[in-house]
């Protein structure tokens, strides 16, 4: 856990790990309760890994955001755009992604992610953010060809491996804040491609996490990424372009942190 | 596991469940080994489950059938369909399904599933199979409203909890014979109403596998259902018409058993 000052502390005599039967209400007010001073302070430099463990789905809506609907040239949806992000394409926030073999289109997407803490079927926007833990940075990472030529589903596009980074924190509800007020950046090579807020979203999170709830039981540890704000790839203009090896992203949402990303070349020993 | 002579054996002695790591080739020839004769019997009328726990990913695969994409309206597809099952909605072959709230578009599909056995990622059509544990039925049970009319995607009418029967069993595919020669059937109420053959799958078992495996990595336990023949519901002329509470489903694929499942209307006690 990060305590007030930004230090790492070692929470392991608390509880083993960010398991999904942790993000309950009861168990995220009693590790709230702990006195961060008596936890021992990580040494070294850490890698931050995903903030929680036992992701049984990694869920995405698309054209969130209005302005990047129409940079997309697609029409502002009636209701969310749900795909599929394969689980074991989640990763730490900061480790290097790769772009897949032949891949001439690999785009950026900062989203805000929700982490669900209670089980959710058939909730009421009115209490959808009971079921959420926290929030999180997401990199959409998505290659646009296998997304968008490839047949009719998005799902071929968004879940190669190494296309999740998630983290560094996982947020608890009480200390994000109003999640529709978040500003949200990021940089390609340091030159600013996005700059948005989540006031700027569709749908909510918490209409999110109601619909979703509909047609699927949201379970705890699950992770819903909600949409990107206008500046990826394929909207600029006059011709879209896209990251190449040695590319560096940088992206962060207020008050959630901050991820860095080399990007590099596929080959045989880049194997996730 | 099943003996030659149909008998529930207690497998528990040798391996306590059937995890991704024991379907790796070493370990089911380990398994194949055993003296059945030593097992004991299992007592009484067990439930079947889901032939193996710990799926990563319940992949699936559209319109893999001519026929049946002639019969949904859809052109022939130029390569395979891809989408998403949610995983939590993996259950036993005999377990009862629970039409969704106002659902008036609940549907069959039977289905060959594949179960992988080893990790998979960039193999060529030649090496597919060899990834490959074995073969079980699955019953692709599809809320049309929601897979069709509900945006872009077909994830959202795919994944309701208990959509998704697995089993009875997972024949290995040395037992299993040609995956592309094998018969398959379902009836509603006692009547045919798919009766078709994995011959005329439009994309192979093998070029699946190699296919998925170009933009995601395929993991043992992960399942890949790979289309179903004509004779769904919504194929049905002069109207479609779809399952309704106190309909029975069965199906079964030649020499990978049967399944029978009660349908239900959702109420807050049928809650998955």
């Amino acid at each position: 856990m990060i305590d007030a000052d930004g230090n790492i502390r070692d929470l392991s005599s608390v509880v083993p790990d960010i398991t999904p039967d942790v993000l309950s209400a009861e168990k995220l007010r009693a590790i709230a309760a702990v006195d961060t001073g008596t936890l021992p302070l990580a040494g070294g430099t850490p890698r931050y890994g995903v903030p929680v463990t036992g992701t049984g789905k990694f869920i995405a809506i698309g054209l969130n955001y209005a302005d990047h609907a129409a940079e997309s040239n697609l029409p502002i949806p009636d209701e969310p755009v749900v795909f599929n992000k394969w689980t074991n394409c989640l990763q730490g926030p900061n480790d290097r992604v790769v772009i897949p073999k032949d891949s001439k289109k690999t785009d950026w997407e900062v989203e805000l992610g929700v982490i669900i803490g209670k089980r959710a079927n058939y909730v009421d926007k009115d209490e959808a953010l009971e079921h959420v833990a926290g929030y999180c940075v997401v990199n959409d990472v998505s290659e646009r060809h296998w997304q968008q030529e490839r047949g009719p589903t998005w799902d071929k596009g968004k879940g190669f491996p190494t296309f999740g980074p998630v983290g560094p924190w996982l947020v608890t509800r009480d200390e994000a804040g109003d999640p529709q007020k978040l500003s949200m950046w990021l940089d390609v090579n340091g030159k600013r491609m996005q700059d948005g807020s989540t006031e700027t979203m569709i749908f909510s999170v918490a209409e999110i996490v109601s619909y979703c709830s509909q047609f699927m039981v949201l379970e705890p540890g699950d992770i819903i990424t909600t949409g990107t704000p206008p500046g990826v790839g394929l909207g600029q203009r006059p011709e879209p372009w896209y990251l190449k090896a040695g590319d560096v992203v940088t992206l962060g949402i207020e008050g959630l942190g901050e991820q860095r990303q080399e990007f590099v070349a596929w080959s045989k020993d880049t194997r996730a």
